[in-house]
């Protein structure tokens, strides 16, 4: 339960990217450990340093005020046994790039970052592989809507590395009493579950800026986490990742929660509103949107028939529209639950 | 697709229950085929026979006028081919016992009941192999909140029957282009989903009624996935099932949906109303706080660990505290997600 507690010395931790997400953990991480979080504005950084808040991220929340945050990668980086990373998937491989010249050997590496990489389809862990070989990389991922995690609410994640001894110690970096953090070694399968998501959030928020009912909703989840299941196992997940934090319950919060980049997107685009305006609007990434198209790379790679990830690309990367996604998926005859083909 | 309709002769239904599920798939199946609803009430019963409309228990919706409503149990029986069931579970064996006088011979019984016998802890469709040998049994359940089912809100459901073909053509009775029936033969783990996702949509909505946050609420529906899975396998349910529409997708649909029965039981709970004042007020029986008795023994039978209903059961029957149920449920640290001990 103490492991990292118990270590002999605090291990010093960098988080890299200041947006709300890697600001709420690096404020949880702070309370026990010495933590510098890395930012790109100046402006945030200040704020972070001199009045413990995020107000452009995650306005109206009190840091932990051991918490100092700089510009500067080579300070951030140099001291750091652990190295959390929480930049946008399109940015994660430049990221780490740029500060592995003063990364200390063999540092863990935990990626925040529910996408994958446009291109090479990669997850993030791969790319730590790739970039950053012979330090562990591992990702925790879960239902966190920052602003609830940062005020205290109860919440649960999961974090996943190859050693299980590694993934309970560095699950006690981010656990707190009312953050539960479980282990998992299915690295694979928490990646992927975390980053389809986000494009099913967008199918649920179609749902519901078209006016859809509660039951629709759960019958795209429901459905949804089926078409997850058979692509994540296909790529080397385990099936129950899929129906765990990471998926059905990232997939749950975002449905509930008014707080959802990817949910928001969906509902826009609902609504009538074209996907550039509202990607426009948006002061951080709807990761669903770009994972939308790589999702259906990987699915005609794997034979997998995803027709509401399908749909949600139609519509969000190639000029279809909700009535027609929606319409297209009511016309198709359902069969059996489990074995059936289509949705 | 259309084999219910390519019978020779359309089948005649009775729908034994008018509260607001039976009414709503009575009217549904009032579209195609002679249907007669079977209900306690006469003033239910004359409103719907007159004004086509349940007021009392699905108010403001526009009935099938085809549909006919007797207080006549063997009148509502005799003619019947197909016998829906859709009474609460505690009045289910007796209603089973006055009309199996009346039932033609082999006609199948479909259960619209999510819930267990308290002292037997059978399912619904052993209560028919019981009182009815020689009846095909089976069961439709889903994300169903039956006004938006009459509203015509795009929903789906599971059909689940030991014969893959009755179960297809039983499906087409109830689908309609906004209603999507998938089948299933898992009709012990259909049962079984149905039944204990009241007692974890009590948990959720205990949450909710003390403030609890959205990550809170999808934390609680995954574990309680895990939970419904663990007993659901070790009863001879398949996993899939758990994950699927009648499980998970009827745990979201309560949990996002003001309408659910159960959820609002734990959520009056959650404010601090006594139980017994909160049953008092509903026209309907919330199944959940029943079944948390039976899930609990289930669980003590079969050896497995179910911490998330075991608080549901100290609460609705036992006198604890919501309070004193997420307290204990938080102060259990977390383990493997799947392969942990506790919740």
């Amino acid at each position: 339960m103490t492991a990292v507690r118990a270590l002999r010395r605090q291990p010093k931790v960098a988080v890299i990217g200041s947006g709300s997400w890697g600001t709420s953990v690096a404020s949880i991480i702070a309370r026990h450990s010495p933590t510098v979080i890395w930012g790109r504005s100046a402006e945030v950084v200040d704020q972070i340093n001199t009045g413990h808040t995020n107000e452009r991220y995650l306005p109206g929340y009190a840091l932990t005020p051991s918490l100092t945050a700089t510009t500067d990668l080579a300070r951030a980086v140099e001291p750091a046994d652990i190295l959390i990373m929480a930049v946008p998937s399109h940015g994660f491989r430049g990221a780490l790039d740029d500060l592995a010249p003063f990364l200390r050997p063999w540092a863990p590496v935990v990626s925040l970052v529910k996408g994958l990489e446009q291109g090479s389809r990669k997850r993030m862990t791969e790319i730590v592989d790739e970039v950053l070989p012979g330090h562990p990389a591992g990702v925790l991922a879960g239902p966190n809507i920052a602003r609830e995690v940062a005020a205290g609410y109860a919440a649960a994640a999961v974090i996943a590395m190859p050693d299980q001894h590694l993934a309970a110690q560095l699950g006690e970096l981010f656990r707190t009493k009312y953050f539960r953090i479980y282990s998992s070694s299915d690295v694979t399968g928490v990646e992927i579950a975390g980053s389809l998501k986000n494009v099913f959030a967008i199918a649920v928020g179609m749902g519901d800026g078209v006016g859809s009912g509660d039951n629709t909703r759960a019958m795209v989840i429901t459905r949804s986490l089926r078409e997850m299941t058979k692509l994540g196992t296909a790529v080397g997940g385990q099936s129950e990742t899929m129906t765990g934090l990471a998926g059905m319950g990232d997939l749950v919060v975002t449905c509930t929660s008014k707080f959802s980049r990817n949910r928001h997107v969906g509902e826009e685009i609902g609504r009538g509103v074209p996907v550039p305006q509202i990607l426009a609007g948006m002061k951080q990434v709807a990761e669903g949107v770009k994972t939308a198209s790589v999702v259906m790379e990987m699915a005609a790679e794997y034979g997998v028939d995803m027709p509401i990830a399908r749909e949600v690309d139609a519509v969000v990367n190639h000029g279809s529209t909700p009535e027609r996604a929606y319409r297209g998926l009511l016309n198709e005859a359902p069969g059996h639950e489990v074995h059936g083909a289509g949705w």
